[in-house]
């Protein structure tokens, strides 16, 4: 799939919420200070409650520059309605943030808070592009060979399969210009191999990715064979796609947390786990889709991501370097010409 | 939740697929002897190829009357497809077991062969209780802190949410009667834990469930929570049962392979794994769902357990221990009892 668009070149401009995650605002403002110290084509906005940022930028050295702050005194809590807190809290720096991708004074936004106002902040505030029927979120999830984009993960439940082809057709794009994996594996999750097997909304998309030209369509596939790799683009609607990405990150903590007290159970399994422990360590990391930043919110006329809750310095850091891809690859472009726009030319 | 129905004492009579999984006949002869020189309130019947079967029992010393071969000289392989080979194969292990059970020359089945002959069979042949709208297949899965009970993982999709809340029904008395967990708490799956959240489904599943008196609703389970033990009984359709149960078994086959990977790496990983062994071994073994038997599929009459198709033989032996309990507690009059005659006297 060959983009017709032409790449961007100059500056990319990425508001990052400072107040949003666990570890904010260091370990944003930390982020944000690594990726415009080795890149000299970002500009990152730091959006939140001025103080606590400054206080935390003091710490470091850095291209003065690269770094503005644009304050927002409210902050959107994990817990709070994202939908009323998304209205309400007009100061807060997912809407502030989410105001300036609107306005084109920033190319993208990075949150690693509340999920749900990221998500409805992207949608009512930075709008879906004209033709794209819905903005999934699409997280990538790690794999015995590498990484899998799982989309939508969203809160778009009950999709159709008019959806899911656009769904299928966004992340085959991301994952070759963005993630760089060429020609990539689409297939749709379903509880068999074969054609005939799935729930109504399947046996309805599977046609549609069969006949789109656009993809690479293997087929379906069981959700045994995603940890192995299965496909690179791995379509679903939101309610199972979110069962997955959840299992994921709750199982492989529960067995990592099993076997490191397998570990230390026994005097002579504790000095096996002290020996073992590097290698095992290193290997679990590959195993660690952070390395490739957040989840983006694709569709969106410019790019929203949203980070982990738990985001280090490093997932910051990437999300940020994942905006910078995203807008010289001229994505956005691309899901217009070739998905929006063909959409509408066949409605018409 | 009390039965006013009688405990059954006398023989429970099990047909069971001597020609079903990958390890048959060998496996499942080994686990009948098992189970029949274990208990004398076991009558296996051995239903397969008669050459096959006794070439395998003449290894053994059994209690002669306990166990008794069945020919069926057809066999249904994993790969044909369900519907065609239960109709055409009526001389294969699967349909001549199925009616055993239907004609009450049998208590129950269990079969480690095609799931998908199993589901069919079980509904065709079998059949439901008059009042149980569907018969879920409901597997356990391993937890943290013990065993879960996933309903439903068969074949129904497009579950409505009359049939979550006999699944829920069903699931709550098995857990309790069968596995012995007493007041064992229900949850539906969802992707938050707010009432509001979730598919129109679950929306509608969620009143029914919280108003339902005769069983103990803890309300929404992310899918996060289910590794760690958050509910008893996981209640959900089938398309997101089955993507629950595969991805379960593949992220743990997967995670595990990475860590023997990477303790297998460096000579100092080498000898760390070989003196950890031993206490991951047996921690990870309580991570075995295996050790309960197999998943029965309820709401028939009559109990069907479809073990695992790699079914060792103790999984066969622990299958055919699970029809027993089920019969002594009488768990079919149950739910004729608690679920479908109240079920009709609503309706009436």
């Amino acid at each position: 799939m060959e983009a017709d668009t032409k790449k961007q070149d100059g500056l990319t401009k990425v508001a990052v919420d400072a107040m949003g995650g666990d570890n904010a605002p260091a370990a944003v403002v930390k982020g944000a200070v690594e990726a415009v110290s080795s890149r000299s084509d970002i500009k990152v906005f730091l959006v939140g409650q001025t103080d606590a940022i400054q206080k935390e930028l003091d710490r470091y050295q850095y291209p003065g520059a690269q770094i503005e702050i644009v304050e927002a005194p409210e902050v959107i809590e994990m817990a709070e309605p994202p939908v009323q807190a998304v209205r309400k809290k007009k100061q807060s720096s997912i809407v502030i943030g989410m105001n300036m991708v609107k306005q084109k004074e920033a190319d993208a936004f990075v949150s690693a808070g509340s999920s749900g106002a990221v998500l409805v902040g992207g949608q009512t505030i930075v709008g879906r592009i004209k033709g794209i029927k819905r903005a999934p979120l699409a997280p990538m999830i790690p794999t015995e060979t590498g990484v899998s984009l799982l989309i939508d993960c969203g809160a778009n439940v009950d999709a159709r399969a008019e959806h899911l082809l656009q769904f299928a057709q966004m992340g085959s794009i991301y994952m070759e210009n963005v993630v760089g994996i060429k020609n990539p594996r689409v297939a749709i999750v379903n509880i068999g191999a074969e054609e005939e097997k799935g729930n109504a909304l399947v046996k309805e998309t599977f046609p549609l990715l069969s006949a789109c030209k656009e993809i690479n369509f293997v087929g379906s596939i069981e959700a045994r064979e995603i940890p192995r790799g299965g496909a690179d683009v791995i379509v679903c609607e939101a309610f199972v796609g979110n069962v997955i990405l959840k299992l994921y990150e709750g199982l492989s903590s529960t067995l990592v947390g099993v076997i490191k007290q397998a570990m230390l159970s026994t005097l002579k399994s504790k000095i096996g786990a002290f020996l073992a422990l590097p290698a095992l360590k290193s290997r679990l990391k590959t195993f660690d889709a952070s390395e490739y930043g957040g989840a983006p919110l694709l569709g969106l006329n410019g790019l929203v991501v949203k980070s982990h809750g738990s985001s280090s310095e490093k997932e910051i850091t990437n999300s940020i370097y994942q905006c910078v891809t995203f807008r010289k690859e001229n994505i956005g472009e691309i899901f217009k010409e070739k998905i929006a726009d063909s959409g509408k030319s066949k409605e018409e």
